[in-house]
């Protein structure tokens, strides 16, 4: 798999691989949602049967390189054991990174010790708490926790600001030549021309623009804290696990999608989606519309939906990145 | 779910939910083979998305009684995680019977206790070793150790001989009157006539009939104890995870499709079903073909091929019924 390249150019994309509530239907999986960033691919969630889905997908399950599991419930993370299993079989190498409440280490040991199961690779396991950030190159986790029936992790995948827009005509004025040196200014090196004169990035680079954001809730009833953790973001994949009709929806735990709508308008998001609908919803339009009723941009979720999360153009923002917990691999014994 | 109806008159039917290898494609799912016998049905196997596989088939996962694991490798019964707990959300009350080889049971104990999981229903877990008969109303179960790379179990469903054919003209001659007489002696009850004479269920009955037989290989090379087990059966479904051009079949503990036709034509089976196709093949057409050479009634089975397991009229052997062990359900304690 190798490091990933720098960020700033990685194309971004959501796949939808389990959308369906806490029991599959034939067309809805339990939950997964793959985010696909350059080349390598973050889940959120991996219920039973994700890495059939996999297969009926574009993507490959071997690009998966970290797994965050939002709650404690079965479909939520039983695929983890059959994914394990496969990527062995299919001779993995590269650690993989698991992240979730606490009790995920726990369930995680307990699948790679499953009959006859070694697996060829590290499995490097972290738990995550309210409020805690992990970077990696080029993006963050936050996970703040946000009510459900049991303990459940909310996630936002925040990059880091892009570099400004290159401004050519600029550069070739101050005599930088094509070439290698505009590669080095658009990545933030300073650049040392022949007649001795440095030219720095900021030279020839508009405002830094910010980076993209997604959030995604795991189950959960609407909350403040889902609202900060979606904010502003290009893309809120939202719980939608029932309609305006099922006044229980809180009480098991769970949104209306008009309730994820709210949470979305509030967050100011760009798109939200709607998933984890439950068997019950055969067609899930009315749930769709009730939704936009309140918040214009939304879209129903399906399995195998893929939808590309753009670039913008807006400047970053000034606000410092949280600090940081280490990501699971920190964790790792010495071999 | 109730009792079974007496076995005499049940249908019976395979439904084949999961006919791939190790690991799942895009059209076969990981192992499992449903046995639809009256109103109860039986699974061999039990891979990871065996419950979608049912919403996606006419059964229902609900009238599962009973589980036989051939062997302890994930893609034969991962999909238990899930279904125990598809069926406590479904409130199920009937306990489940779970077999299989020695380690099945801390497997199953380990998925009841999966984070917030607790059973809504009894599962009762029997661990069988190389020779075990388990009865039941109406049918037995035979294991026998059959040769893979690790303890590997395959199974014999055989059904107790049924009554022989109803001669009404003689029952009519004997002055039986017709109605509830008549299904009394069809059953094996004597009738007392109005004038005092017995008539017995072998004056109006012909020779015992032979039961159905189905048989299972789960993961396997050929074997002399999979032909004795599969021995004038209905049906055999056996491995056959490569075709002639893989040479390396035996030494994986699988078969090609043409050691399976060898043992379904030295056990004298009137049908062989080849399953656990390696995704490697696409078309499984050539391995059908080549087994074909060997042993005409073969056919390839594919996810949600259901076929009918049709009575026979030939007589009943006279051979006792082995000595049994006692079910799953014997062993629980009083709660």
């Amino acid at each position: 798999m190798g490091q990933p390249r720098p960020g700033i150019h990685e194309g971004m994309s959501i796949t939808f691989l389990g959308t369906g509530g806490s029991w599959p239907t034939a067309e809805r999986n339990t939950a997964c949602i793959a985010v696909k960033r350059g080349p390598e691919v973050i889940l959120f969630d991996c219920g039973e049967g994700t890495q059939r889905q996999f297969q009926r997908s574009k993507l490959s399950y071997m690009q998966v390189r970290r797994v965050f599991v939002s709650h404690l419930h079965a479909d939520h993370f039983l695929g983890l054991a059959g994914l394990l299993q496969t990527m062995s079989m299919n001779e993995r190498v590269d650690p993989l990174e698991v992240y979730g409440p606490p009790g995920i280490a726990e369930i995680v040991a307990g699948f790679t010790r499953l009959a006859y199961f070694k697996p060829s690779f590290a499995i490097d396991v972290r738990e995550l708490r309210d409020g805690d950030v992990v970077p990696f190159p080029g993006y963050r986790i936050e996970a703040r926790a946000v009510k459900h029936n049991v303990p459940n992790l909310g996630y936002a995948l925040v990059e880091d600001p892009r570099p400004g827009r290159f401004n050519k005509p600029r550069a070739l004025e101050l005599g930088v030549p094509e070439g290698p040196a505009f590669g080095s200014l658009q990545t933030g090196t300073p650049v040392t021309l022949a007649d001795g004169r440095v030219v720095r990035p900021e030279d020839v680079l508009g405002p830094a623009r910010r980076g993209r954001k997604i959030a995604y809730s795991g189950d959960a009833v609407p909350s403040e804290a889902m609202v900060e953790l979606a904010r502003d973001a290009d893309v809120l994949v939202h719980d939608s696990t029932f309609g305006d009709d099922y006044a229980e929806a809180n009480a098991y735990g769970h949104s209306t999608s008009t309730q994820a709508a709210y949470v979305a308008k509030k967050a100011g998001v760009r798109a939200l989606y709607l998933t984890h609908f439950s068997a019950r919803y055969r067609d899930v339009r009315p749930l769709l519309e009730s939704a936009r009723r309140l918040f214009e941009k939304t879209h129903a979720a399906h399995d195998f939906l893929e939808i590309d999360v753009a670039f913008t153009e807006e400047p970053a923002e000034a606000s410092p990145e949280p600090p940081g917990v280490a990501p699971a691999t920190a964790r790792r014994r010495k071999a």
